[in-house]
């Protein structure tokens, strides 16, 4: 109607109603490619006001991973406006970049045939995930809603358990005999064919009975001869079993710094794919899950409510709790001493303290180079002995340390002597305990990230308090 | 000389020395994918008898990123040994393998034409990255021996500061004009050409200017009308501006699953591509950053000598020590209580600690969600009640639990009001500062990771000795 800016209005901002969409797709993510506050404020606003037409203006500025951001960020009466709004594409792509709870709770506000829909736009892997997210009955409607192929291709990935290979591939795979040329896979690939990929990165060459025999990428491909044999062109590849853990799937693409892998059932037969972008997911999951896990943090989702986060911590602190009540009887033992002598019950946490901290050090590095398999039985001892000679020298450093600082505030040499060699004894023992409880609870097949620090910390307490205290008892005051 | 095997010997694994070249490949790696330490003896066998042949074999059988670790397991005076048989191809992929002390040190032990050589193999990055870990005399010597082409390129990288887009690109690209078909393009990379990269995925659609307009992924290009015009069929692509963070970089490259992205100047001019192989090992890092920090470990390699990680660890622990004295303090102040009452030490120690377990929880969570960007102004506030109402639910659930277990243990209901409300107290102060302790950090541009434990503690700590002497003080010593 109007102009929409001219010399009378220049230097006011127009207001965000009558903005085309580019600008819209520039003002949704702040710097940190982050989606921006006043971007969220516009969505709720128009949600407020009921005016869906300027709803899906706004949506279809977002790219999927924002839009899942955006439905993370609002609360639950904002998703009932904003997701029935979605198209079936629009919500394939998005409920591939959702997990957890936040996902569960979308996947509830879709309509079935949607669901059908969007699902059946999806790769084999992200919908399986989806599928597997749904309550059993809307699990029925939705698989009864799709083709027979997609939904026996889904099926099948569903009986792969979680997080494994076979979850984590793409049925999806491009494989030529071993007898093509470069020209006849070019030219299969350009004839197209539904059981091709939609994004590709390698051609797999397999024998007569689909084992996979090596892998040519597309830009070799691309710069072979036509009439080389794939045979001949072809490179080494790295067969992932579809069992595989998804970790050690990881690793493995980390290592060899794969782009994609084959992925082959039992016999050696190909049956699907990797590709390196699932991986990036991957590898982010489980250093999270490693991080969270050594703080005892199992909660992860934005969306869990509180009274689940508090649960989830509860227990946590709940093992910590009585962790320190048992080393705090071990201070107990000792409440004469302190009741002859007050200043023990001044010191008696810094030994205690520092061997916590140091033990922790060590425990952290052994758990991330256990996740790495930078530790393993070839270089195992050497990095025991290693841990124990810094516990030594640190112990020794501090014990001089706290002694002068011991001597400077309570002027008694024996004491200093005292809190030196609790020092010295307990940052010992948090090394020697910050190596073997991860390692121990590894080799028992127990995460080592997710209870090693509270085992230490029992450790680094008990023999703090102990140390500290028994020698004041035994020299200060027996003599 | 003799048949490998009949069967007489049947049952008896072959000696080692024996084994083709297949099988060393095959007793290379454990079934986790590491380094055997079986494979590992040999190597050193091989090494103290002197026989450099064999060594050779053994060499061969090994993929570069296992070479690599291969020398991360053996000593100096083994690499010493190793490392002059490797040859320039060899050395070439097993230097981008490896980082750190240990680069540097295998680096002096190669003679400098050989480096150059292997250097002149690699890609532009990790070229750079190589010479950049040269002493400045011996980068000279390396450098004169390239070609200039090949120097001036790594000069260039090396203008680019460190853990930036520049720094990780590689400048070989395949960028074609706007105004092509698929088929012109395809006859360009059928053609060669020493500009191309020797893997790549994209093929990146340029303007007059060279500023980049979109990208063709090669399945896309292969599955394309060889007639059809290269601007119709590309897709949108994400820029990286090449003096971006690399922490942006993976970042961006997780959030929107790139496989490659073009990398551009300040004009917009494209200058190089990064690829998604680079960027796992970037993800990897940063979150192996972000862990060890919250531990307080600031050393990773494996080479680094003892006195290095004691070095490393010994000024996060006398922080650790002033806090801990600092808490200590605390407890000097309220001496005369605990003189009168020693009972009060052997409880004391308790809402400390686990206001210190509950804030490391919080901690860990805001570190994680900063990193991945999920906490931001959108949802910052929502975040921070969040978390004090955990602290809240869990600070009343403990009181109670506490106040029993004093009750239980001394048979004082009064103390176990005491230590009850001292554990609320903590709990909530906890969640608070455990919120804005890494948010304020990381507010003012420091790393969130690397300190904020430290101030938790410091506050937890004074907090709960404050909270549970005081109120005794208060309470029980003074009616």
């Amino acid at each position: 109607m109007t102009p929409a800016n001219d010399g009378l209005t220049a230097g006011t901002p127009a207001p965000a109603e009558d903005l085309p969409v580019e600008d819209l797709e520039d003002l949704a993510l702040s710097d940190d490619y982050a989606l921006n506050p006043a971007f969220v404020e516009m969505v709720v606003d128009a949600a407020d006001l009921g005016n869906l037409a300027r709803l899906r203006v706004l949506i279809e500025a977002l790219h999927p991973a924002d839009l899942a951001d955006l439905l993370g960020f609002l609360s639950r009466g904002y998703r009932e406006v904003i997701v029935p709004l979605l198209t079936a594409d629009e919500l394939s792509e998005t409920l591939s970049e959702l997990d957890g709870p936040l996902r569960e709770d979308v996947l509830e506000l879709v309509a079935p045939e949607n669901l059908a829909k969007a699902i059946g736009e999806m790769e084999s892997d992200d919908a399986a995930d989806v599928v597997d997210d749904l309550e059993a009955d809307r699990r029925g409607q939705v698989l009864a809603a799709m083709s027979p192929a997609h939904r026996i291709s889904i099926e099948s990935a569903l009986s792969y358990a979680d997080e494994t290979a076979g979850r984590l591939m793409q049925r999806e795979v491009l494989a030529a005999p071993q007898f093509w040329t470069v020209g006849q896979a070019i030219q299969h690939i350009q004839a197209g064919g539904d059981d091709l990929p939609e994004l590709f990165f390698d051609v797999y060459v397999v024998d007569p009975s689909n084992k996979p025999l090596g892998a040519a990428p597309l830009s070799l491909l691309l710069r072979s001869s036509p009439d080389a044999l794939l045979s001949k062109i072809m490179e080494p590849v790295t067969e992932i079993p579809v069992e595989m853990d998804q970790e050690e799937v990881a690793y493995i693409f980390d290592k060899y710094h794969l782009i994609s892998a084959p992925v082959v059932e039992v016999g050696g037969r190909l049956v699907g794919q990797i590709t390196v972008d699932d991986i990036v997911g991957v590898i982010q999951d489980e250093s999270e899950e490693d991080m969270l896990a050594l703080a005892g943090v199992s909660d992860r989702g934005r969306s869990d409510t509180i009274m689940g986060v508090t649960r989830s911590r509860f227990w946590w602190l709940l093992i910590n709790l009585g962790t320190a009540i048992l080393a705090s009887s071990v201070i107990g033992v000792f409440q004469d001493s302190i009741a002859k002598l007050a200043a023990l019950a001044v010191i008696n946490p810094i030994a205690a303290s520092m061997g916590g901290n140091a033990g922790t050090q060590t425990v952290t590095v052994v758990v991330r180079a256990l996740a790495t398999r930078e530790l393993n039985a070839a270089n195992l001892l050497a990095a025991v002995w290693r841990e124990i000679a810094v516990g030594v020298m640190n112990g020794v450093a501090f014990a001089v340390v706290m002694g002068a600082v011991t001597e400077f505030w309570f002027h008694s040499p024996i004491m200093a002597l005292i809190a030196g060699l609790a020092m010295v004894i307990n940052l010992i023992v948090a090394a020697i305990a910050g190596m073997l409880i991860p390692l121990g609870l590894d080799k028992m097949g127990f995460d080592p990230a997710a209870s090693s620090v509270v085992f230490l910390t029992t450790v680094t307490d008990c023999v703090g308090f102990f140390s500290f205290l028994g020698l004041a008892t035994l020299i200060l005051l027996h003599h």
